[in-house]
């Protein structure tokens, strides 16, 4: 017997489907049957040993305390020196909250900033913890879109520049190295999201989990290293990819400077000890070598995800005959391929009959376009992410051609 | 210049000032004076040496990617195993989720069930994370107090029963051994609130986090194992206080079997994938090693926590020159003591400026009543809390000695 009548948001609240893909793909390897992984944006590999050593070490020091809800202070000295580098930016210390990893810096920011009624600008499909959020919040969600073009996606620039002209959203939320079309904002498209932000007043949350996930030679871009827009947006920071640190859960919201008692960042903090205190405090020890030690870890996560990237590639173009259309990523770790001819082949127009009948025929496990967002009114092709961190480049190909087999059985 | 005008919930939000008197302290610290730190609950010693091991275990295993948003399964197991034979009740792993530290489950908890306006009952002076969240999330705070009596502090049974038959909470919070007056409840006292909680429908969220910190013979007690109450109680489980793990941020919410795809143990999961995705694995690990493992480092924390509580109730108790008076804390580690004629000699009636000039002239570092929720209307007696968890018996009298001599002056 449910005692207890749960509160009206609770519907609201979105997650992650990943997990669920997750779920299923595991009943399989338990079962004996091999499973492609290609659903979960998580590494075939360990974290470097070094940052695994200064975890230890911390522990083996006696620093297994409670430690400021902001973080330890030499990690955001670090993150500030670092992020504030490579963003042409001076940020200080006092701008960075330590958070248990990216995700809570979402939370966080919105509810720092939305109060219920308030429109959201965000990229759909996306990473859905977005919409989530917003819809728990009482938000009013106002998707934006990308379009692919025969160099891969691309942001649908007029559709965001005339929904935040037009619904004058409070937040808009920016994914630069898009999770998970791979999408990369060219400088012009950048500036002109800046500008039309600056003009209506809003707050921009920039997702940069994925800055150092990037393939090709073009630099690293901050939507906050524009000129006026270091004040209005808080950049969500990461460890987890750029040094494949996910268990840890550590990363940083680096936030306009806190002038007034109430600033984005301080309740950041304020959140930060409302919800778990602080984050563990051996973790952040462990972040701060990531951050200011050997960077041989990274370079070889890195070449690891490139060699995926090309295998799954590669193996996904080679697909074309049963209709499957890829464009090779230029950032992240997802390979988002357009999948209308191979559903349509198999006579399945719901997304999620799709990826559960491919995964338990072939062992094949990712995540659908439905995963990433509400597909939109009047959308046309279907997607299906292909995540290539947490499997080999061998495997990939080896997964992506049994899955090719047996799409030409349709 | 600040940019976005934060949202109305944020001026709501409370906050946990120990961290404040932490700041304070450290700043004199850093000046090169001597502290006696009273004032935060956590621990002087590192937490044991095969908790820390099991970590970098973990690590060495490569253990270091996401987990399941609900927890590890073998921690969920372990924690449903030891907790459901400790109070005599079925717990089972989907009645689980792990939490980054026991904190998260109230917020999580109060986000599952409290509408805008609705009721909560709550002890104040009790920690001040629930009236926080009743605040930020737009309820309705309906405090309960405590009663000093010639043998320490006692609920004050009659309040909180009027108050939840009058007032009709969506939620009661009880923390049976209690921070900060070391309260423990009579098991008359328990089926009396789980008699009046049923009569009203009302949930209870039972913060468990000090069960193991008890110093008399008396057995432990949960509230969820009296008839028709573990199907209306979240239980709030920590690692922190029995294992000394504070830094590792890993706790739990036990709650009631979920039956349906909603319920708040479902929600708790949701909000943890949705907030950190999940909790820290390699100290989801070093958890299962402090639930399973070797006991003697609970023990000997205990035994610490025992010689300190003896000291400072010993040293206190010898201030009853300058009007302290306490009572031997039979649980948690806090001295709750009355310090109504040491501010009146002092000539002080704030809070505020009587810690801040107490550390200030003599290192005694405390966190004063209003720390613990707004004093309430009509109290008459100052008090201020005394934790002993973080220093060694040898200096806890050495603190209160000094401080003696200095109360002295006035």
């Amino acid at each position: 017997m449910m005692v207890s009548v749960l509160a009206d948001r609770v519907k609201n609240l979105g997650g992650e489907n990943a997990f669920l893909v997750a779920a299923e793909a595991r009943k399989l390897t338990d079962a004996g049957r091999i499973v492609y992984p290609f659903h979960l944006g998580d590494f075939g590999c360990s974290e470097p040993e070094n940052i695994q050593n200064a975890c230890d070490l911390a522990h083996k020091e006696g620093k297994t305390g409670y430690c400021n809800k902001s973080g330890i202070e030499p990690l955001k000295e670090a993150v500030a020196e670092y992020s504030g580098k490579r963003r042409n930016l001076t940020i200080t210390p006092d701008m960075v909250s330590i958070t248990a990893g990216g995700k809570p810096v979402i939370a966080f920011t919105l509810l720092a900033l939305m109060n219920p009624g308030d429109r959201v600008c965000y990229p759909n499909p996306g990473y859905p913890i977005y919409e989530s959020w917003i819809n728990y919040l009482g938000g009013v969600p106002v998707p934006y879109s990308y379009k692919e073009t025969s160099d891969g996606f691309k942001i649908d620039l007029e559709q965001l520049v005339d929904s935040i002209d037009r619904e004058k959203p409070k937040v808009v939320v920016i994914n630069n190295y898009q999770n998970p079309t791979a999408s990369v904002l060219s400088p012009e498209e950048m500036q002109a999201i800046a500008d039309i932000c600056i003009m209506n007043n809003a707050f921009v949350l920039s997702d940069e989990a994925y800055e150092e996930i990037r393939y090709d030679n073009t630099p690293f871009r901050s939507i906050a290293s524009l000129p006026g827009m270091q004040e209005r947006t808080m950049i969500l920071f990461s460890f987890s990819k750029t040094w494949a640190m996910t268990g840890e859960r550590v990363g940083a919201g680096i936030g306009p400077k806190p002038e007034g008692p109430q600033s984005v960042i301080g309740h950041l903090n304020e959140l930060n000890v409302n919800v778990y205190s602080c984050v563990n405090q051996s973790a952040q020890w462990a972040a701060l070598e990531a951050i200011t030690g050997n960077q041989d870890g990274a370079r070889n996560i890195l070449a690891r995800l490139k060699a995926s990237r090309d295998a799954t590639y590669g193996a996904l173009s080679n697909l074309r005959d049963v209709g499957v259309v890829v464009h090779l990523p230029p950032s992240t770790f997802y390979q988002w391929a357009d999948v209308t001819e191979p559903m349509r082949r198999m006579g399945i127009a719901d997304y999620d009959a799709f990826w559960k009948k491919v995964l338990s025929d072939t062992g094949v496990a990712f995540c659908p376009r439905s995963h990433f967002g509400k597909p939109l009114p009047g959308e046309e092709r279907k997607y299906a992410r292909f995540s290539f961190s947490g499997i080999t480049p061998e495997d990939s190909v080896k997964g992506i051609e049994k899955l090719g087999e047996y799409l030409r059985r349709f």
